[in-house]
């Protein structure tokens, strides 16, 4: 062992070469010891390199005796994004180690999707390009019927998280009317933000285009449903970009298959999906394959943002740059793990 | 005849009922004497009629001898948007006459739909779509192969009219490395936008995203040819809005087809376009049929941009809605007539 | 004579050595042939030099005969702002010769001290630090008693050219309701820029911060007067950056002096101000000696705007830069001239 | 007692007709059990009290065998600001009670006088308004010998909390080369608000207008000396709106007087400050007697601050509003406390 600070590294399902640019990994290498460990070998590591462990990157299960030995343990960086219940969390908060997910990564890649499945649903971009492609296209003011313009529209965001800080900018050029449903901020950080805290109810009722960005916790699972996408406004666009586990996913596809409304999604009851899924057929519903984030420009920034925190708990500071589970909501969440990046 | 002023309408393609909203119409003919005539008839006009008019909406031919019988005339409405060279402009300029049109209309749809194209090649969405539907998807990271950010990219501008300006705040909040090339502006204008005044060159070696913009003059016809589009970076996506006039088609079919760049293009060689044209095939190539600007909504715009500087012009004000024709650029320009709204 | 092309100079009361950076002005002569002459010798110049000229820097007295010997002028470049009567402008807009004015350079300077202007009285920037010089601060909540913050105010505009435009996106992060009068321009204008077209009257009734950044008219002259006074609210902010004339001076200062409102203002009655005219005695009232846009980096930008324009010009198109007399609104023009830069 | 949650309210040297508007004292008063106290009576509450107390308001000293007392405490809500170490933070922590700060209504407040004083220095508002009420005023370009603009400057900040955020908005319509300088923040952080991340060495040298929005902590007490100023661009603007122990007082009046920068303060070493003290005639600075963020309707914010959090935390969700306190930091700040609102 050397006189530097010693990770345990055990980012499972991603990898460090997925995680760090080369330079950075480089970087890593020369700053701290790092200890590469099976996701399910930790307890078996010798008293020394547990009692030295500074950090740990990714979430392998830690059992309250194998915590009690890691006196050095200042941060775990979850670097999958959701929180197992696979270690004492109430133990690592009272003794203020920091739990931490680098999802903010995403962000960026899921707003800019995000705004342009939208546009594209506005405006049939790729109901249009098909069309062209097979003849039968409609030129000018024939081809624009349903046509809609973001301009002006009434825009509804459903959870105000990471995504929606990154979307608000992307749509604040368009001066829609803007209404934010988050039941775990205040309002005045939503008015702050520039937009209108509102009930569901009303985004539902009164927007011409919806974002689910809402995080599934065991409150919330599924409580976009039949009901819900009924309130909806005739030829609305519903943007599915957080997860499957918040809409009652039947309901959706058969709310646009029914005509009244228009839908896109990132996500899925399963992924991969049934071939014969239904809403592989669904008119008026635009599907993308779990890609709205996963890009390797948004996993190389993972390394960023963990070098970024290790510096300032290095110097005795707090983590400021990824995302700080929190006591009160660790285990309210219940998004599946991924399987795959 | 009644006292208020004269108004000879002869909006043709357009119709009144296109370009008003209803209210716009009724308020129109309650200030106004409107006199519709079919757009081969002024000339057959009777002197009072002719000797009183104030405005015209359209474009009509006007000879030098119908011009001279209008003493009253104030300003030209040209609600069609290319300038026909079918009157004595430079006489109209020397007697003070404005010559005006409502294209800016167009600008927020055709700037909404050209970031939608954009955001639509850089992350595969109707491709990936269409994979979905086909059951032949790639998911997450394997389906990302090619996809990109547009922020951060390197976003070039090829004209900087009303379309320009429209989209120019839609795509500040990605944060681009903004160039911009337009002859026709003191660079000056273009840095206070907040944007690089750039050489064409750079714009086309230097880009990751490429709007085109302008307008076809006599002088750029096809200036986006083959060697344009061969020194364009690898992978960059080119969207073009303005006229098919300024690109070389067959070189801009074949640069996608080869794989060096992507395309989306509103513009056709021919519109119609043939059915056995092979831009409907080129993979890489996404297709709007002259679809961009032509909402619905933005007809109904025109009419409240003629009548506001319908307004002005009655305080004897110049008109400052509508973009006026230049002495020094009206017959620069060679657009084709639109055949249908 | 040389192949170069031929201008006149004539700026004062400017001076080329003002309006142009070194190199600008080394740029400027090395590209045209410069013929500097006193502002009242136009007409005495031999036919060759008038009948050469494309541009006049300044705006020297032309006679209708002196302008018929001037065959290849394009523009004049009006570098003091006020466009005197002195010019036969019928006919030279007959010709199509542009009569521009680079008085754009001052717009970025006034809105920055404007804006500075109302902080301070909002705030009692100026009160409180004379406070503090003579140990007589008070401290804290205490000090605060007027103050008031600019963030969420209502704020209206009088007046929406170049200033209106430089000072708009100054006033935009504070989130103010903003209402802007403008007779001239059509209210769709200032909604796309952001704020709200709005009725004097409901300016003067309904705002806490007021900018007057009106020209001078023979229509407006004096326009705000005492009984516009009265209207606005109590303690509101009276800032006037454009032309003294549009105001009842002493109707101004009686208001502030009765404590009704507050005000500042860049522009006197007569300028030098008599030692003794009571403004300089008033409570209230926050003084700047037409200070606002007269920066040396302001005068210096007018050369760059006239070669910019004249690049445009050379190329035989309508300059861009530099902001256009019209046709309409030339005699409508009612301020002095400035008497010193 | 009732069934309704207890809140020990003890905010001295606020008071809750300070912070709460009155119909949200009502609200306060009839969701919650309020138990107002004298800040130093917290220990002499009967166990009932203490033991269902949810919430405090005001930070009253608290020792441990007190806080073992307060089973059902949830957060501390300090509304004055600085944190005093009189309570165990360290098992506050452990038990997962926040410590929250409502500093954040100031931040606004400062931002707005701060860019006034800042425009102030840099056009010379105040000094010139003084020299028209003396007659001694100079006009236009003779007034504005050192006039500088902050559109295009070279803008740095120090520290970046709630003023820096509030800031930013407003000086980035100015367009400057923005940099920051915070070693509490991952770069990154600063990047991502629009601002180069910097050493605090190329802020002092290459900025032409700095503004200081530090905490005071044992680590940067007087951090900004003689050297620091003497590092910095000569006429460069320097203004201070946090805490004065991060200067070195008399070094900074020092810098003043002999011209080689200009400086505005808001607070001071000591408050009220010597009738004598020679920045009372010190020119070139600007003095606020601590009036920055002082302003009522900031007070009456910290109420609806409160009001948010203790809804979300009722629900049994973290404070979003309040500001929290950190284990790393807490006991780093030294800050003095108000000794007035």
């Amino acid at each position: 062992m050397t006189d530097r600070p010693l990770v345990i590294s055990a980012p499972e399902p991603r990898t460090l070469d997925l995680i760090f640019r080369p330079e950075r990994l480089a970087e890593l290498r020369a700053r701290y010891d790092i200890h590469e460990i099976e996701t399910d070998a930790l307890a078996t590591l010798p008293d020394p390199v547990l009692g030295k462990a500074r950090y740990v990157i990714g979430q392998p299960p830690i059992d309250e005796a194998t915590l009690a030995r890691m006196e050095s343990l200042r941060c775990v960086f979850n670097v999958e994004g959701n929180l197992f219940l696979n270690m004492p969390y109430a133990r690592l908060f009272e003794r203020g180690i920091h739990v931490v997910t680098t999802m903010e990564v995403f962000a960026r890649p899921v707003a800019e999707i995000g705004l342009g499945l939208a546009l594209d649903l506005l405006r049939g971009i790729t109901d249009s390009d098909l069309a062209f492609r097979e003849g039968r296209e409609a030129w000018g003011l024939d081809g624009n019927g349903s046509a809609r313009l973001l301009s002006g529209a009434d825009v509804g965001l459903i959870g105000f998280g990471s995504i929606g800080r990154s979307l608000l900018p992307l749509l604040q050029p368009f001066r829609p009317r803007l209404r934010i449903y988050d039941p775990w901020l205040p309002p005045s950080l939503i008015a702050d933000a520039g937009a209108e805290p509102a009930a569901l109810d009303a985004i539902l009722r009164e927007s011409d285009v919806i974002f689910v960005l809402a995080s599934v916790t065991d409150e919330n699972e599924g409580f976009l449903d039949k009901n819900a996408f009924a309130r909806m406004r005739p030829g609305a666009v519903f943007v599915l970009l957080s997860r499957a586990g918040v809409v009652n996913f039947d309901a959706l596809v058969a709310a646009v298959a029914s005509g009244h409304i228009r839908a896109a999604s990132d996500v899925f009851p399963e992924e991969p999906l049934d071939p014969e899924h239904p809403v592989r057929r669904t008119p008026g519903f635009l599907r993308s394959a779990h890609r709205a984030g996963a890009l390797d420009v948004a996993f190389k920034m993972m390394g960023d943002m963990v070098m970024e925190d290790m510096d300032l708990l290095d110097r005795g500071l707090p983590p400021m740059r990824c995302k700080r589970a929190e006591r009160e909501t660790v285990d309210k969440m219940r998004s599946k793990p991924v399987e795959k990046s």
